[in-house]
C-alpha cells in the first residue's frame, strides 16, 4: 500500500471511531506530509470540518500561506463541490482520490485523477459500507 | 440605508483599513446578526479566510450547530464559487448580495437575490474602485 494511502485511510478510521463519516485526506508537499484530516463534522459545529478543508487549513499554517502551489491534496473519496472548490482555490497541483462517488465526472479538471490502488481501494469501501451499515441516520 | 447593508458595508470598511479587498458579510437569523466577517486572506494563511465563511463559522459556532436553517447571509459582493458552495453546503435560507460581478448568474438558484439598494451599492462600488487604484497589485 501507498504511504501515503496508508495515511489517508488511517485518518478516515479517526472518523470512523467518533461515528462520523470515514473520510481522511492529507497534503503533500516534496514528499512531506505537511497537513492531515478526517472528517469532523458531526462533532463540530463548522460546515468546513470536511477532511480535507482541515488538511487544507492546518497545510496553510505550517507553510503560513493561503497558497498551496506544489502540494498535492489525498483524499479517500471523491470530494464534495464545498472540497473541490476550497482546494481549487487554495491552488494545489493535484487532487488524489481514491474511491469514486456518482458525481465523479463533474468537476471536469485534469487535476483530479483516482489513485490506482484496487486493494486499499476495497478496504475502503469496506469500511465506509460497514460504517453505514452501523449508523443508519 | 437598511441596517443589515450598514454592517456588511462597515465590515467592508475593516478589509479596507487593513489593505485587503474590501468585502463583509454578516448571517442573520430571527432578525439577528449571529455571524460577521471581512474578508482577512491577505493576511491570514488561510483560504477559507472570505468574508462569507468568516462570518458562516462565527454562526455556526454560536449556534452550535453546522446547520444555518432559517439563516440568511448578506454580503456586499457577489460570492466566489467557494463560498457559494459552502453557503450552499451550510443550507442557508437566502443569499443577498450588493454588488454583482460578471459571473453573476453563474449560479442559477433562487435562493440568491440582489439587495435594492442603489444609494449602498454606488457607496462600496465607490470603495472597491478605490481600493484597487490605491492597490495595484
Amino acid at each position: 500500500m501507498n504511504e501515503y494511502i496508508e495515511e489517508i485511510i488511517k485518518e478516515a478510521q479517526i472518523s470512523y471511531d467518533n461515528k462520523d463519516i470515514p473520510i481522511g485526506a492529507i497534503v503533500v508537499k516534496n514528499n512531506k506530509i505537511i497537513g492531515r484530516g478526517h472528517n469532523d463534522r458531526l462533532n463540530t459545529p463548522d460546515v468546513t470540518n470536511h477532511a480535507e478543508i482541515i488538511a487544507i487549513r492546518e497545510a496553510e499554517k505550517n507553510l503560513n500561506d493561503w497558497r498551496l502551489d506544489g502540494c498535492d491534496l489525498y483524499v479517500s473519496l471523491y470530494p464534495c463541490d464545498m472540497c473541490l472548490e476550497v482546494a481549487k482555490a487554495s491552488r494545489v497541483d493535484n487532487i488524489y482520490f481514491l474511491l469514486e462517488r456518482d458525481n465523479k465526472n463533474k468537476y471536469n479538471s485534469t487535476i483530479i485523477n483516482q489513485v490506482e490502488d484496487d486493494v486499499s481501494r476495497e478496504t475502503y469501501k469496506n469500511m465506509l459500507s460497514t460504517f453505514f451499515k452501523e449508523n443508519v441516520r
